[in-house]
């Protein structure tokens, strides 16, 4: 995805979202791990890319401001996130979308797959990203916190703890 | 609903829940523009009313204290909402319920649905909601974050942006 | 579980999670509750006990250091939740699990439903449990609150109030 | 301030800014208790009036859009606060500015400072508010809470409480 | 002064207040830190006695129900805080006062005062506290984080790092 | 201070600290700004530069562990900040002092206060920087809420707006 809007543009600003999660399911990895991984996988790019990690604020009605006070100004959106598209429409940003963007978030929904099963997922990533997984023991960390993900969202110390 | 409450009161605080949140399918509308559905609709009615927005703390522990800091003093809830029932009740505060209360919600859940479909939404609501929903382009925002909702709860800034 | 932990260390904190959390229907008690609930029931025991309440902080990559500001000291974590097993390790803290945990945890579900429709739940936990239940009409309001959960995870005051 | 506006206006949004906070030397009412003062003494007035309750974000720079959620939609902001005016203007919002609404501000602290005195604060405001007033014991409360201001802004629980 | 209260109570709450702070000035210590001083100073006591950590809220109109949900339940609170008396007093709650909880208070002043030029600190607390302070480094803490606090409230990462 | 830590490392993370705040007379400029002036200042330097913003956690326990989860990971990390060499040290993290990176504080405190007078802050710091105050009328900006700071930290919609 970024090839294609590479095209179009010389600056690019990447928005790491939910930037305040980290070990689910949905987002295994921090914010400074992510931004690892696209600056190591980018780096032979002749495009100028800002990773900006965005946290969530929970509220719809303000996302577009700030996401704007954590970004360097930009021109136009790229995102096929039907509320993001809304949020952004709503604030006078111009938005494109494109189907082939899609494709990037099913790769990532199947990546994830593969890491839990262990099957084949280093081939769907670049070489940059699978050195950092296993740098950082990524695909145990994975498959643990998948385990939790249906139980509860929280960890919870149920257990409990020697204090010295 | 409020019509049926009029009748035995004078004064009328109409907290307006989850005020922070809005874009999404079951709050499609800022507190903002709730408010302004509510008084434009009972504009000609003989009842002083208070729409009062009330933010999400997420602490049921401390909602009460929460809604009594924001309202104005009253002496009576309304509510079929077991959980506000339970929390007032702990409190020590006079819960009105009423099963016709409930139609209210289903109708809430109904006209949604049909504005997603565009169909015969405008016969289940006053006048002056219409008005306001046209005006802020509100069918097309539900329709678009109702795409978004089963998908990710939060806008994800996936996509990618262009710096000038 | 605790008797089992009893056995090998003098002092234990019970870590009480979601301290946040109450009146729903996985959380019905309020941390103090709660710790009444635990330092009543050990009262007896020979184990020194640090009941702790942890309020949730949504942020899986800072937990721990949350966990460890409000702790006492400990020198081992027992647990067999994966994502807190996950989060201790990567902290370098050393981690007991043991299947015989599991078992509370499916208790503790067991015992809620079992309130629910009122029957036999008593037999499941210490007397002194039942007694702080009863004194705080547990069982009416984890009836209550399991009866909006489904509808909505937040107090709606969709209900009107009446002001002085 | 009300009424030079109203000359101008037929409708008015009334922001109760800060209002989660109370009980502190500068805000010594709830917000509930501010949204009584102002609809009991404007209650005579031609002017159609919207009281709500902003509050605190701690993000100048989602402040306007924070604003906006909450409140009507509006045309032209009122203020004489710096850095409100600086948020607007940045935001495209309209804002007129008037020396005669600083008055209102001098007098805000003036009266505050004759309540902890109890020194004629009564002439200085409209018999609604006098009457909200002291049925709060309002004036007990501003000089606790003054006591207080100096020497902590939270409360602390440092003493101690007696378990049933 | 829990010596004084102990004559008149059997078990005793203590509130840790502001536990969400440490590494400053005016509360050097976290709130497990806090727990282990005022435990292992208590040891010998013949009251029950429960320390609870209380996170700030920064909301004082929903304070004593957050209190409240963390605590054991309990008849009498004690603090010569106004602001806490304030709060109490509106909720209903028994408040005790006397003036010799102020030593307390000053006490505390003193001895981080102490600390900081590190003189004659230690005769004024309990044995067990000296040992916790010792294991911890608290006086260099103390000593480096008061350092900042007049400048700045918040660590500023306006240093920089170096990425592996 | 950049070019003497550049002579060290092949790579930077520059941490934007108290990224959430703008619009102050301490931090007048966005996340999102103040990442522009330092990249576009940067923009010739040989070393591998990123600029990641670190929103304010107000938990002095956790901060360490919030820094680690939004940046690339680091080795060393370089401040003059009493605070953070205390947090970093404590977590097992080398921390570099050197009495050179002052100057850069006093620096920022003094270009700001040349700024509000419109004398001479042009010189004090690189071309880059120039023009993106200019372009966002930062000047205008930080003389408006210097204005407010004194009086009031919160935006307060004191005054009054019209809806439509």
């Amino acid at each position: 995805m970024v090839e294609h809007i590479a095209s179009e543009v010389d600056e690019l600003v990447l928005g790491i979202g939910s930037a305040d999660d980290s070990h689910t399911r949905h987002d295994p990895f921090t914010a400074g791990e992510r931004i690892m991984m696209v600056t190591k996988s980018l780096a032979d790019s002749d495009l100028v890319i800002y990773p900006v990690p965005i946290e969530d604020l929970n509220r719809n009605a303000v996302w577009v401001s700030h996401v704007r006070s954590m970004s360097p100004t930009f021109d136009v959106a790229y995102s096929n996130n039907p509320l993001v598209v809304q949020l952004f429409s709503e604030a006078g940003v111009e938005v494109q979308q494109s189907p082939m963007f899609d494709r990037e978030k099913l790769e990532g929904s199947e990546i994830r797959e593969r890491m839990i099963v262990e099957a084949g997922w280093r081939e769907l990533v670049p070489p940059a990203v699978v050195d950092i997984v296993e740098e950082i023991d990524g695909v145990e960390r994975i498959q643990r916190v998948s385990d939790t993900d249906g139980a509860a969202a929280q960890p919870n110390p149920s257990g409990s703890t020697d204090p010295e």
